[in-house]
């Protein structure tokens, strides 16, 4: 396809989705941010009645050997301790997408334990966690297209189940020092103003906090010659959960797949997304700001203008899950309000 | 009952709905707001289950005799012609309660106009609309009392339908300019500032703009040796439908009904409710952030800390609708999520 064509459609079909939404029985622009995702919706796929059900969370979990760089509130067992509860349906993402009438699936893409007793889990581990990341790169090239290929194969089997729209959530102790890396170098931070982007994680003492802080700016120093290539940036800080969000993201336009973006960890692997190809901007939607420091400019970064500020900061999906419902009300705005001609209302005088 | 043996059974409920909620699988807080409301519904609904299905959103509908002012944007012949398109199904707050799996129930307390051909409309008109509120009353005693029934009522049915949660919604043109009233009232502004709480409405112009704000300033002005007599202000500056809205919320507290207020003219209507009681502020809160002017100031007057900012200003119910499923989130994380005890997941270090 000839790419001014291509993007002379976009813009067609982007003004016929404007032109329904404001010939909808309101004052135009007085729902707000729902009309312009309606409108997103409308021209992603390609048609004036978009849907988003049926909607799928998925959460990609993985262990971090920077973990033993003591830079997490958390022990890194927890790991595959919630992944356990995960399974078991006692995770805030499984009740809240279970409160948003969306499934869940869950894959271990690289935990550090045992989790093949398991069914509820997809099972396709790559290897048992990262390398440490502040003593070298994180994963292997072929680690990184495993765990790439795990992303994409997520998104396939969601489109042939007939899911129309993904949450994506991770978990992994450590990983918010990996996303804070990736923030960094993607937003073009200056290594010595690390602070800015390296929040508490999931609850990060006063005194651990420089470890943390020396970690990430470490690494975006040794990767600041790199940050031309967000896949070498991806292998070097990690991590396998991060790598199959890329992977998925990049599969998703295939697929007319609206991906609603979860946390910070999330953000960072649709900055990796989005560098890599720029059209993927074009499916993603973002669930929340979240309370996590560092997420504010990878939002900026990518133009994003999220759904929710509840001050969450837990990850796992949980906002993406939260996010659901209002992505699906737009959708029926598009989809089925009246407009004015319809119902018979006045116009403004 | 003694009230310091209620205020203090309110304390002992509430700390235990907190201890519940930190002992979730999580980092205490990472829920961000979901936390806050699930210890509210726990605590209003004195259990640690809490639930808020079925849900209902009610929209009360009036006409208002100022708009023979030109204050508003669209004709006043449009609230007749909106409530049948509720009756249809074809207005935002149909397509997006269902979308937030809701019902939706719609009250003619006052239209200026023969809905009885609907059977979808409860039929509980009062009169055709108020009088004028720039030339005196907007209300009868008889009235204002009929409407505040009206409201009352339709939580009686709603608790009798098992309802456990309603979304409170409006349609009346004209009526921002009684909200504004209101607002501009029960938060001792002083009338000269009146261009502070008097917003465009569904889209008021720069030319009508200064003729809003002189009919608001003027009753601000009238109204101002009774801003201590909550129902007179009402009954002054109107309309019907706020009436019913005041007369709901100071029945839910009788039924433990989780009320969810729309937008700038429910908040309005809570502000007077919680100054006639201010232990409906318990059932309360409050959907979102609209952007109508005044709705900030009437927000911070009754602590509320709004769950949305998509700058919304439609009205009707539709922000209510989509605060539902966040607060079937916040439920269902308090109600169904495993503590870490049940998950033998390791706390944090």
């Amino acid at each position: 396809m000839n790419s001014n064509q291509s993007t002379a459609d976009i813009a067609t079909l982007k003004a016929s989705a404007q032109d329904a939404i404001d010939n909808k029985t309101k004052p135009p622009g007085s729902l707000g941010q729902l009309e312009s995702v309606a409108v997103q919706l409308a021209t992603l796929q390609k048609n004036l009645k978009p849907v988003v059900d049926p909607a799928r969370v998925i959460v990609f979990g993985a262990d971090h050997g920077v973990t033993e760089e003591g830079i997490s509130a958390f022990p890194a067992e927890v790991t595959v301790q919630m992944m356990a509860n995960f399974a078991a349906g006692g995770a805030a993402v499984c009740v809240l997408s279970k409160s948003a009438n969306a499934s869940l699936e869950v894959i271990d893409v690289g935990v550090n334990g045992d989790l093949s007793e398991f069914p509820a889990i997809v099972q396709q581990k790559v290897t048992m966690g990262t390398a440490n990341l502040a003593q070298g790169a994180a994963m292997t090239h072929e680690q990184l297209d495993s765990a790439l290929q795990v992303g994409r194969e997520a998104i396939v089997r969601a489109a042939g189940d007939g899911i129309r729209c993904v949450g994506l959530g991770e978990m992994g102790i450590g990983n918010t020092t990996s996303a804070a890396i990736l923030t960094g170098l993607m937003c073009a931070q200056d290594p010595a103003a690390a602070e800015a982007i390296t929040g508490r994680g999931t609850g990060l003492s006063d005194e651990q906090m420089p470890k943390k802080q020396q970690v990430v700016a470490d690494a975006m120093q040794r990767l600041s010659s790199s940050n031309d290539d967000p896949l070498e940036c991806l292998r070097e800080a990690g991590g396998l959960e991060i790598a199959a969000l890329v992977g998925a993201m990049l599969e998703a336009p295939a697929h007319q797949m609206v991906v609603i973006v979860d946390g910070f960890i999330v953000t960072s692997a649709a900055l990796i997304a989005c560098r890599i190809r720029p059209a993927v901007r074009e499916n993603l939607l973002f669930a929340h700001q979240s309370a996590e420091v560092g997420h504010a400019l990878a939002l900026q970064t990518l133009k994003a203008e999220p759904l929710l500020q509840l001050g969450m900061r837990l990850g796992e999906g949980s906002a993406a899950a939260m996010a659901i419902p209002l992505v699906r009300g737009a959708a029926a705005v598009m989809s089925d309000m009246a407009s004015f001609a319809e119902a018979g209302v006045s116009t403004s005088e």
